[in-house]
């Protein structure tokens, strides 16, 4: 078996691997993350490789983007009508050239462990392979057994949690639970995510409310209206399985509104003369109304803050949202989350996971609150941190403080299916690694590191996301 | 000899192993801390194992807080008459149930050591092995050895710091010093602590004040007596063998107010009158106050910023303070110790140590500033950071820049009197495998290493707090 | 050959020294220092050893300072008339005996392998050596192979930027240019560094412009003139071999103001009426204004924030600038750089390399933002964070999001000539060692990794910066 990921000291490797060898086969876990759900829901073959494993990747697209590739030449959708590249070869071929941008990244590490698992392709990608490589995967897409249902079960999966708007209609999840692979307890269930009905700086804001009304038949013209129909939409959720809420906020912002402060609010938002500041208090607000809802109907609440949306601009006016044009802020949990945990942190039928992209607050902040407090869980190293080393500095930050049963294990948080496999295989690595340090440094003896790294691995997520 | 917390490579480790040796068995220098004189005055038997070990350490009962048992069930006490656990078994076996919680953390490591080389206890604890590990730590605690006076020998403690407010009667060092183990250059001594007579915030603030008059004999009623008052309580202090001072405070401000402009807030004080950003000024305006004493009566000032005090509020409103509810913060001490460093920041005379929460600061600010200041040291790893990778990430990030001779040597900063040896093995061992890390890859020769590891153990401490 | 920074294991020990082996005889490339170019011009012949190797070299004397000793005891020039030692065998023996304080830092590695190498000196530096190592290299000094063209030739530079305000004459790069030593693609090249007349609050700004309306003939009262000087003074520095400005503010900030907006602070300024935001702002406006100067003229623009200049107030008024008395801040790039990316981040024709004082940020901010512009670059470690564990840590921190290829090579930064070839050799051993993990942890190919650190150690600087 492969010491991928294990540091070099023959004794402490040998520790690692058989940890690992005690989480390598576990079923995996996928309580967040951005797959679409058509996919298993329809079970058609993927397309071409470019599109299967380039295009919709924008940690693969941004590093081509930063080395003045724009992504137009790599078949990413336009906005504007703007020419875009067609021929997945071509865009194949691209990728191969600048291969060599993606040493020392994860990217590599997923693509390559992927091509090589899923698809039994083990030549380097590079110019002189990029041909062969393409054909060899382009015929495999072909074949029933790279189907994504098949796919799914190949890979182990236990259950995949998708992320949906109270908008959607669930009728993918319908599907899948007409065919046995959905609803409550499934193996494909959803999670709401309702930023762009509670963002009033979401575009669209206010036809996403009338929407909503429309959907749930409450009048979401009035600020009770719409806490009902949220409340009706959580509803509809759970019977599609869902255990989970999640929330990506600019900042980790709560406050407590009176009704009538917040009503006021949105009802500028309606009229659209909110402003930026009416736009913040009104998530933190919502973010309180969020958590009393989890209280009373067991949604654990996924809070994603951080993300400074849209950076890049001009990326943005070309190809629209989610193309790596994101980067992360400092943020501030200590006195943002204080209102919530005022009212609801001591409280165990409240459960938050909390994710972060600046790592300079695990040890400071997320592992002394997630320490401190019984509604709090830290979610997993998020986006630009859930690589071999962001894990390994997230664990070594948050474990002496918060210990390792106050994570919430591993998320994938991915949209590319066919990387869930790898994703998990390096954070199982990652943290069989991290044990194996404590273990060799007398830190723990080996037979709780064993138990510890199955916990980690399948039992501490199913129990953290109430699977 | 055990190798706990050494590399795994082996070079490295007998590096590690060779330093360690040349400081294990050096006299213990504890310069701060918050053990009870008390109990070394009074020594008396210390109470069942609950009491001693779980009851009083918030770093345990958060945890177990963290995983939603209430603190009742752990017998901290209660300000609000409700209902506590009183049984010390119960408790114990509550902790027993729960101790896999406590993996990878520094509790366990602590507990287990102070078990294992204080109590003779090496089975792990466990449901199975509660009441027997109980029972025979419970029969040691009777023993004559097992007093506080005889375990502080047994310890090799040459000198214990203990933190007392400016209103403490330092009847127990007296008695101390009647027995020939206080007073100055004493085996135990004081530390200045004037938070609850300097912080407005602090609950009880006037009343404090006027008790400080009635101590002193002067008129604390007045700004100018005020500072009378602190300035004769600081001779009592060294009289009782301080060394230091100690300023727990939100921030590193620093300010220079007018006597006439502290003179208002401090009525608007006493008025009851004064807000929370006079309370700040005055913080920030005393500690300069504190500096300037400093340089005249050579008390050590040390500074720990940084905590959101009672951040969980409602443990606050059933326990108080001190039982695991702060929470640290963001800390900026580039321009808040600004005005300090102008006046007095390259006078020898002064010695400042800081101390911090926030490690992101370890390199950006807190090495340069030590590293280039006369009257600066730098503090040990504090609270959630003085743990074996706390500790190996502070030399990491501070001593590129400022050296090991900007630092001021371990501080257990405990509550915890049996567990005073333990952090120092671990602060000698991390400090051993810092330095062999240094020779291993050729930056250090070895006899440099040897002469540093007992500086780091042993000198530098006494000379830095000029004991 | 050594295995200095080399982590001990053997395995990924043997790999680290072949891959070291690759870079180590490749040329020298310094595309941003301090050098004085006179040095060069002049080739005469280095003063005595304190003055070479002590006096000038600040994180030598701070640290000293750090521990009470005056710099005025060092040797350092006085502007205020202050005696200050004048015998350099006084000032070596006063470092010689506090040598120790030195364990552990960057400078003792670098002052070490500078009296090694260049000097042939193994001794170690201490009071009973001290003389002996000043004789011998007083010596070596008188020495023609001891001149700076002799060492330039010998440490392998291929080309050295210098660093030089517009308001230099340039005359020294005329000379060495006369020598077949300067000019477009000569070995000794000059950066052009504007603070002096763009920064409202530096010491004697407005007669700065005022000079720079003499040596432009253009007429620096009005805004305009000012602009087109500042165009005329970046031929005459590309004139001089130049291929990269540089800009040294307190922040990151960037602003647009209108033409007519900027004149107006312009005015203030020069009338001796702006404020510190007017001061800030302007500076912010003008980094756009150098980035739009850059597209045109190609020079690569480079960012130095996060300093705080003379922190060491009493410092700075005995001895002024550049004596080790800044300190680093907590810097923002991803709000404060927003409106140059906006406008220009992505257009391949701009170079920006941005550096940081404040490591925090390399996986939150600076990392991602390198990764996701295609005019970004990441550069090297600066100042503090220049040694070894800096440089491990930041390759740890950004490589993952970034890749190598987003940075920029090593940049030296120096005033201390003679330091040159072992910052090198520091920065390619340090590179070296990162490699090897990647390639012991089963992450990177051998190949690959052989062909990264000769790009890192040589190829990129020089693509990045035009050279």
């Amino acid at each position: 078996m492969s010491d991928l990921l294990f540091a070099a000291e023959p004794r402490q490797r040998d520790i690692a691997r058989e940890l690992y060898t005690l989480a390598r086969d576990l079923p995996l876990i996928s309580p967040h993350g951005h797959v679409d759900p058509g996919l298993l829901a329809g079970d058609e073959p993927f397309p071409d490789p470019a599109r299967l494993l380039i295009v919709p990747d924008h940690y693969v697209t941004r590093m081509l983007l930063s080395q003045g590739i724009p992504l137009a030449q790599l078949g990413v959708p336009s906005r504007t009508g703007a020419e875009v590249e067609q021929d997945p070869r071509v865009i194949w071929r691209l990728l191969a050239e600048n291969w060599y941008l993606f040493r020392g990244t994860p990217s590599r590490l997923w693509l390559e462990r992927t091509l090589s698992a899923v698809f039994g392709v083990d030549e380097r990608l590079g110019p002189d392979t990029a041909d062969q490589l393409y054909d060899t995967i382009a015929e495999r897409l072909t074949e029933p057994e790279f189907r994504p249902r098949a796919l799914f079960e190949r890979f182990g999966i236990e259950v995949l949690a998708t992320t949906e708007s109270p908008l959607d209609d669930l009728s993918r999840h319908a599907k899948l639970a007409a065919d046995g692979w959905g609803g409550p307890g499934g193996r494909v269930i959803t999670t709401f995510r309702p930023d762009d009905v509670v963002d009033l700086e979401f575009d669209g804001w206010a036809g996403n409310v009338a929407r909503l009304g429309e959907i749930t038949g409450e009048d979401t013209a009035t600020y009770s209206g719409y806490l009902a129909a949220l409340r009706s939409r959580r509803q509809a959720f759970q019977a599609a399985g869902a255990t989970s809420s999640d929330h990506g906020h600019p900042t980790a912002r709560t406050v407590r509104l009176s009704p009538s402060d917040a009503a006021k609010i949105f009802e500028r938002g309606l009229r659209g003369t909110a402003s930026a500041a009416d736009a913040e208090t009104f998530r933190a607000h919502m973010l309180m109304e969020f958590a009393r809802m989890s209280i009373e109907d067991g949604l654990v609440l996924q809070l994603h803050p951080g993300a400074v949306r849209n950076h890049n601009k001009s990326l943005y006016a070309v190809h629209g949202r989610d193309v790596g044009g994101d980067i992360p802020r400092a943020t501030d949990y200590v006195h943002d989350l204080a209102p919530l945990l005022d009212a609801y942190g001591n409280d165990p039928r409240l459960r938050v996971v909390l994710y972060t992209l600046d790592e300079d607050v695990f040890s400071r902040e997320l592992a002394p609150l997630a320490g401190g407090y019984a509604a709090l869980y830290l979610g997993a190293p998020w986006w630009f941190l859930d690589s071999p080393d962001g894990l390994r500095r997230y664990r070594d930050a948050v474990t002496e403080t918060a210990g390792f049963y106050n994570t919430a294990g591993f998320a994938d948080d991915t949209r590319a299916f066919c990387s869930i496999p790898v994703r998990h295989e390096v954070a199982r690595r990652a943290d069989a690694a991290y044990l194996a340090r404590l273990v060799a440094e007398g830190r723990l003896p080996l037979d709780e590191a064993a138990e510890t790294i199955a916990d980690l691995a399948y039992h501490l997520p199913k129990k953290v996301f109430r699977l």
